[in-house]
């Protein structure tokens, strides 16, 4: 049966997503109101520039007053598409104060600040919902904390970041360097003007935070997150991965200590082996492996930015989140019982691919060899070229903490016979 | 803030899947508790076979008699893991009756009676949720249901059934005939002793029907599916596939018709390109494809079946359910506002490749090409190869309704030069 007292929605920031949160609002608001049980009213727009033109809104509408906007009393949501810190924070924080539930999509600030906001969320009474913060419209927070409520995720392996996917998968296709691959993403729109947020991985870091909090039921903030961006990937490494089996992807990973006592969580290039189904993810899209106790592994693969699928999973969370207030309910809030400490890099366990620059001549494999058994760090394969009188001796290590594979590199360094540490990549998926 | 009287959890049925929910529930139920906010607690297993062993289950718990069990009334949820239509289907509407949500993996069920439990559960103000029912540990139905409650899904395409897929990916990559490759899946246990619910595609079409109605937001039952199974692919089909560039796969496909007004549901193998992420679908795994207006392209991967996965799709509703209970809400129930029909196969829009022995001489193909041009259906490519007096005709057509494909086969088979139709294959996924 339908209520016929519309839900009434306010949006803050009408820029890519924003307009087309609007967009769909307006061309689908029957099918909305039938899913809702009720119908959906846009109850104001705040926005910075308030003289741009905006399709389909009614000036009236807008505002560039959030706060005003937030505070009227009479909303049942607030959508979130500012992004950043601040004014985001507060605004949100006001609008649970006075009535409404928040659909964000603000990566950096739930990864920042994501259980103060929880908490002022159940203070009030209300919901907090942010499907669209992480991997754009592929659902994974929902599936996450709800689907998977019943089981033990012991991993989080992902693509998170569409622009350096993008890079990575041109370098691997065209042979192409990193600056090469980075123009041609900026030209396409696929990067920013400045790309660091992304290139440097703060923004996967945000999403592995988010990813690890709700996989693991514990607290896991963006200063908890190892980070290494891909800048430094050369058309090289790619050539090294491709010796492997491999290809490079810029992976967010989240993982359950062996003796389930700790959680870890980074962001970092990693060779992958071709035969994962991470290896094919293309262009920008964003695709995240999940495993699990009793599920076994999934995977969901789809775009993972972009207007309309970010748009997409705001209007899900919209829907959640009127359907419970209209039950006067709310739906599942923070979930983070099981206060896991999250464990510093050094910890981690994975493998090393160390590309050395040393002299061509007898011992040095010897020497090499025992730097790696004074750390305790054993050798999978050696593979040794010689190239006018300088040799290259490329070492993938067995897994070992990450601690003692960066102590053996450091300890490599100060070898006369190395001449240089041409390139490290973690190895990962297999 | 946990409540300290548990909610009361019966299961009906304690098989493969029963025993693994009984393991998670137990093993788990610390974890369970924090994350619905109360103790579960196990009041009582009901199955046909009382005698036999049942590790980690008290016996005071085991009944034989399940109506007496969902008539407690002091229930809260019943678990249904029985499968068939009945006792389950009387069981699960009198466990509405007299209190207790419903969590099945019932697929048959669901696919042939789900609008009437669904008007039973909302009658009695209970969830019925059943992410078990379709491929397995995936989560398919929530993200449909709530990740996309705000975008439009256009198609749903996807390999659904692990025994096929098992099947069909070793006739692929061993050459083995159907028979072959049977023998081997049962020898492994994946397909079961009498495999015609797996082979023929009934299992798929049952799952088909539950996404299409779900996807489309309308009433698909079983009968309303197309239905063809697989076990007539033989090794000459996957070498006309390889010539293609393509693979085959058993599909389940909901299609929404290009103006909107009607919807389609279909299961039948499929050669689909090597290209597409379905063809690199292994072994017993499944995989769905959902296209949506907004969201665009997402995947969802995973096992498609056994006794651990499902349980963890019963055990997140299980704990979905509960958190309702405990919210005096439900959570969103069955959604066919849109009353779309479903279309019949012949007005389905697909292409077809076509194998025909013909004879060999001067003339066949206008011959044939004529039949298609009546039927106003439009050729692709043709690829003739002469063999001993005779000559085989590889027809690949563009896209055409089901009707005129099939009416055009229908006239071929008259057509004196045409000694046979070799075989007959649905090309998709382009």
């Amino acid at each position: 049966m339908m209520r016929t007292r519309p839900l009434k929605v306010a949006l803050l920031g009408c820029g890519v997503v924003g307009s087309e949160v609007v967009r769909i609002m307006t061309t689908h608001a029957a099918d909305l109101a039938a899913r809702i049980g009720a119908p959906v009213e846009l109850a104001g727009v705040a926005v910075r520039r308030p003289d741009r033109v905006r399709e389909g809104i009614d000036k009236d509408l807008i505002t560039t007053d959030a706060t005003a906007l937030v505070k009227r009393g009479d909303l049942d949501v607030v959508v979130e598409v500012i992004g950043g810190i601040e004014p985001a924070r507060t605004l949100i924080t006001t609008a649970f104060e006075h009535g409404a539930s928040v659909v964000s999509a603000n990566k950096a600030l739930l990864a920042q600040d994501g259980a103060a906001l929880h908490a002022a969320a159940e203070e009030h009474g209300r919901d907090l919902y942010y499907e669209a913060a992480v991997a754009g419209a592929i659902p994974l927070i929902r599936p996450l904390r709800e689907s998977l409520a019943g089981d033990k995720v012991n991993r989080v392996l992902g693509i998170v970041n569409g622009t350096t996917n993008f890079i990575l998968d041109k370098m691997e296709s065209t042979g192409a360097g990193y600056q090469e691959a980075l123009d041609e993403a900026t030209a396409l729109g696929y990067a920013e003007a400045d790309p660091t947020a992304d290139v440097e991985g703060f923004d996967a870091a945000a999403k592995a935070a988010i990813l690890a909090g709700i996989a693991f039921h514990t607290r896991v903030r963006l200063d908890d997150v190892y980070r290494e961006g891909m800048t430094e990937v050369t058309a090289a490494d790619f050539a090294s991965a491709k010796e492997m089996g491999c290809t490079i992807k810029l992976l967010a990973i989240c993982e359950r200590a062996a003796d389930g006592e700790s959680v870890t969580a980074r962001v970092h290039p990693a060779m992958i082996p071709l035969s994962h189904p991470l290896a094919s993810v293309r262009e920008a899209y964003n695709a995240v492996f999940v495993e699990s106790e009793a599920a076994g592994q999934l995977m969901f693969y789809g775009p993972g930015a972009g207007g309309a699928p970010t748009a997409s999973a705001v209007l899900g969370d919209l829907v959640a989140v009127c359907r419970n207030k209209l039950a006067g309910a709310t739906g599942p809030g923070e979930s983070a019982y099981t206060r896991l400490p999250v464990s510093p890099m050094g910890e981690v366990v994975t493998r090393y691919h160390i590309s050395l620059d040393v002299a061509d001549k007898p011992g040095v494999l010897a020497q090499v060899a025992t730097v790696f058994a004074e750390h305790g760090v054993s050798i999978d394969t050696v593979r040794q070229q010689g190239k006018d009188g300088e040799a290259s001796l490329v070492v993938v290590t067995h897994r070992a903490a990450d601690a003692a594979l960066t102590g053996t590199v450091e300890a490599l360094r100060k070898l006369d016979t190395v001449r240089g540490v041409a390139s490290i990549m973690r190895v990962e998926g297999e």
